[in-house]
């Protein structure tokens, strides 16, 4: 192992190069090399692909954000530094989550399908100035879309783990509160990881603490909601409509109910479109690859024991 | 004419009285009143249904922001103050613009079209994160829409009369300047008057001079943009998109060239939606029933010689 902290980090990024990662990399201070030379792996394949390790790779970079799949293919290990990239995404996913509850409040869907339609679409016509948003899981995501909807005029309701108040929220409230939270919201945001415990977070009896006027958004994962307690709220107009870029399944089948639910907007999983994706994590490569070569502390470094 | 001050200012409310606008009105300190007796008139009718005015009332509040329809029935005078509601709605257009944006960046419209579609949907994806946004007349909604733009990580560029500059603007120029700043920016947005000036501020010429990537917003009024240019421009894929919240005509012809270009978002006029929109405008008519009763400026007042 070569611990010469003045030599460049060397660092393997599998299983294929890419030029962004590549200059990534060299602009955080380390040089690309064959996986048997390296003391840093970046992998950007997938989880069941994943190679089986030698102890001299001390850190292993994934580029998710979600990692249940290299959970799922029993991947990680505490012989080594994991990290996700759940930090860099976290922009993406608050500008789409912005995007989307922007979209449904102002009825942008309903005129890409009617038209110019003066009688359906003014009266359903909402604004996010003025509103309470709550953020369910407010983390990375959270600390990003914070900012953005309180510019907008809204007020700010998180809810995470500790309750520990979220830079720039109006209020934060734990886990425990979550009922209070999506009874005192207008909309709400689900940017939380997918645990055992926030499965289905979003159910007939929590869909029901919402208001007519509510719109949901989802950038999180799609375990998080019950689409079939959704569908019935949408159809029943308890709440008045939602906009998902996750479902569950991924992709949903041709004749998945979704695609029949009034009222509802549907991406394919673009928060952080693949194409390009690695561009988008180049910064945050270089400055972990830096933080790595001078003993720092990485940014999203994994816990393999915890549930997310 | 009643000019005791500590007597309440009478104030009419015509062609019919509106819940919210009387709550208004009272909660400025001032009283509804017959038009023969009031000091003030709120009108919230049609230009072409304008009443004669006596000389006893000193100001006249119009509900709405663009005055065209005014100036054209040659309603507006000099012998007394004249009010639109620039000011309160700008926050609406700023809002909606921000929404018109996102939608197109993050392929929304497509989304809705297409469904969960993977192929087309994610390469076409981009993010206002990083973008320079240049705001085409940046008064009041330029002001509410600056720091919005902002918290999303985009950088302002900002084009008003003077170039005097926007606070938050990343860079203001003067509106001699207009073609530098499209050919600078990222995306544009149109939150100019409509005024002999300001027509066609789109036209072939300057729409040679966005990118590829550039997406089109018009939160002002249609006659902004030639929309023959704009689809060229569109078919011709110069620019990636245009999202607008008017026409000219509006609204546009079942048969309107509009509803064939590909990658526009059109939008009825929503930015401030006629339901409701007397409870928008509550809070700045009491501030200014306030304001005249206590002989200070009134908001948003309008120069009937000027242009706009």
């Amino acid at each position: 192992m070569n611990s010469d902290a003045s030599a460049p980090l060397p660092v393997a990024i599998e299983p294929e190069h890419d030029r962004y990662l590549v200059a990534a990399v060299e602009a955080g201070g380390g040089v690309v090399v064959p996986m048997s030379r390296a003391r840093a792996l970046v992998w950007i394949g997938a989880p069941n692909d994943f190679p089986r390790l030698d102890d001299t790779i001390e850190w292993v970079a994934l580029k998710t954000a979600g990692i249940e799949g290299f959970k799922d293919a029993d991947v990680l290990d505490d012989r080594r530094i994991w990290t996700n990239a759940s930090g860099f995404y976290a922009a993406g996913c608050a500008e789409h989550a912005l995007a989307l509850l922007l979209a449904g409040l102002r009825q942008l869907h309903t005129s890409v399908l009617l038209g110019w339609n003066e009688t359906v679409i003014p009266p359903a016509v909402r604004t996010l100035r003025g509103a309470t948003v709550a953020i369910i899981g407010a983390g990375g995501i959270g600390r990003e879309l914070t900012p953005r909807l309180r510019a907008c005029g809204a007020s700010v309701l998180a809810v995470n783990f500790s309750g520990r108040p979220v830079d720039g929220a109006d209020r934060t409230l734990p886990v425990a509160q979550t009922d209070e939270a999506l009874a005192a919201a207008d909309h709400v945001v689900l940017a939380a990881p997918s645990t055992a415990a926030t499965r289905h977070l979003l159910d007939d009896r929590t869909l029901a603490l919402l208001k007519p006027h509510s719109w949901v958004v989802n950038v999180a994962r799609g375990r998080l909601i019950d689409q079939d307690a959704l569908g019935r709220a949408l159809r029943a107009g308890t709440i008045a409509g939602a906009a998902l870029d996750v479902t569950d399944p991924e992709p949903p089948a041709d004749d998945d109910p979704l695609y029949s639910y009034p009222n509802l907007i549907l991406t394919p999983h673009i928060a952080n479109p693949a194409p390009g994706l690695t561009r988008e994590m180049a910064p945050w490569l270089t400055e972990n690859v830096r933080r790595f070569a001078a003993g720092e502390p990485l940014l999203s470094v994994v816990d393999p024991a915890a549930d997310y």
